[in-house]
């Protein structure tokens, strides 16, 4: 399942909690496209924001509407009491396969950053995917970390950032990872401004952000990529330059958060405060970018 | 309450839960001392880490033995909801200021964190510390929104971080906050190294490290500085610098809970997990500082 694309659905909040219906809503569309696989409750999915028994309820909703499309959740948590448990009420709800991040309050040193993997893979009995993700963790991980935590029993893909959309670059540092990680272990683009080029130039997996709400051009993207047909996979990405634009300038959760608020697919505000999507100019320019991409059905 | 030494004691911890009888023992320890306010739940007592209901549990047993001593905790979360509540809780256990840093997974914009102070303040009847922790939160305060979050009801102080042991730049640099926040908000330190500069180029309180664990030097040092004497209030704190060394390597947790455990305070290991006090030579090394101090009683 750590292959193609994997699409990170939102979830929908409204003042009373989990907005439900919405939510199930956006893993049928996933589920229509045909993406590989769904990482619900990723950092798109507001995993640190939410009680263990919302997770609990996302997780099992995400399963039960996926018809057979293998399910990954988050089970990261600052505290690695919390982290077991959330694996232990992941698997039991069917999950495919757990992402974690080393999520943190107090920085992390490289050793108590594997004690944890390690920690976590010991009580596990699906596969887990590194999410190395240092905008939200504010951890660095080297690649000698990536290589001691990728021998660990049951890891099977690394989440990698600051992947390049420079093809040259690109190549040369996924060449550098490669060597360090067992073989079955596969490499992903965790940005979707670089993800055709990482699929390209030899990446397995793009975890994705906008596949959670607008799955096609990203599977078209993937399917190009995945046939070597560089050319199509990049110009579609290159469609996508407007969207990438304000990715860059809001991030994507506050981005695609106002794109499903503005498509009327969750109720606004949708996001957990203090987070807030994209609101005011920025947000007619979004609604404007969506209208020309043909994004609004 | 917002002057003078404010003591940050740790939660220890055991594979159970609160370490309940440790904790209540260093709350003694504070209250022989005689320090001018309890900061429990601080970033040293692993606020971030705990279960809503272990919060309350440790805001109650510091109130009940604070012996009067007015007691703040840190009512931080990533959430909104979770502030409110947590703010909710802390006050129905009886404390007399909550302590608020905008925890983050995702960065939070300015406006965000204004919001969040606007919203947690009108729901306040105890007075409210901002705590600006970048270290932790990731989130840089502006000047300006030190200004427009110190206007709000119940904002009543600000500890401060990144102020320097130079006593130019330390008078510099409250010099340029001191016009932009009304005159009953107090300014403090949060760095334990440069408290003496702090309170001798007038700044109000410290908020305090190392007081939790081992109160009567930073109470000599404060009271020294209260009474304008600032060559002792240096002196002491110079003594000190073996201490300062090693929080300015490993972080002041580590080094705190590691002394803590060194002295037999609590059991070891007391910090949560995936957290690990000083570990190997630098705990040897941590014991002799102890020893050279005088603080292994």
């Amino acid at each position: 399942m750590f292959k193609g694309l994997s699409a990170f659905p939102l979830t929908p909040l409204t003042e009373k909690g989990i907005d439900e219906k919405s939510f199930v809503r956006l893993i049928e569309r996933l589920v229509s496209a045909g993406v590989d696989s769904i990482g619900a409750l990723g950092s798109t999915g507001s995993y640190a924001y939410l009680k263990h028994s919302e997770r609990d309820r996302v997780a099992r909703l995400a399963v039960e509407h996926a018809n057979g499309i293998p399910v990954m959740v988050s089970i990261g948590s600052v505290r690695t009491s919390d982290v077991l448990h959330l694996a232990e009420d992941a698997q039991r709800a069917g999950v495919s396969a757990v992402l974690l991040a080393p999520v943190s309050y107090q920085k992390l040193t490289s050793d108590e950053v594997f004690t944890l993997y390690d920690t976590v893979t010991r009580h596990l009995s699906v596969p887990l995917c590194v999410y190395d993700n240092p905008g939200t963790t504010h951890f660095d991980f080297t690649d000698e970390l990536y290589g001691r935590i990728a021998q660990l029993p049951h890891v099977a893909s690394i989440k990698i950032p600051g992947l390049s959309a420079d093809p040259v670059a690109t190549q040369k540092r996924l060449a550098e990872i490669r060597p360090l990680v067992p073989e079955h272990v596969t490499l992903g683009a965790a940005g979707d401004l670089a993800a055709a080029t990482v699929l390209t130039q030899g990446g397995d997996v793009w975890y994705s952000v906008i596949a959670g709400l607008f799955p096609e051009i990203p599977l078209a993207i993937t399917r190009a990529a995945q046939k070597g047909d560089t050319q199509t996979a990049q110009a579609l990405s290159a469609q996508l330059e407007p969207l990438w634009e304000l990715f860059r300038q809001h991030g994507s959760l506050r981005i695609i958060a106002g794109a499903a608020e503005i498509l009327g697919l969750v109720s606004a505000p949708c996001l957990p405060l203090p987070l807030r999507s994209v609101a005011g100019d920025e947000r007619q320019r979004l609604a404007r970018v969506l209208e020309e991409l043909g994004l609004r059905a």
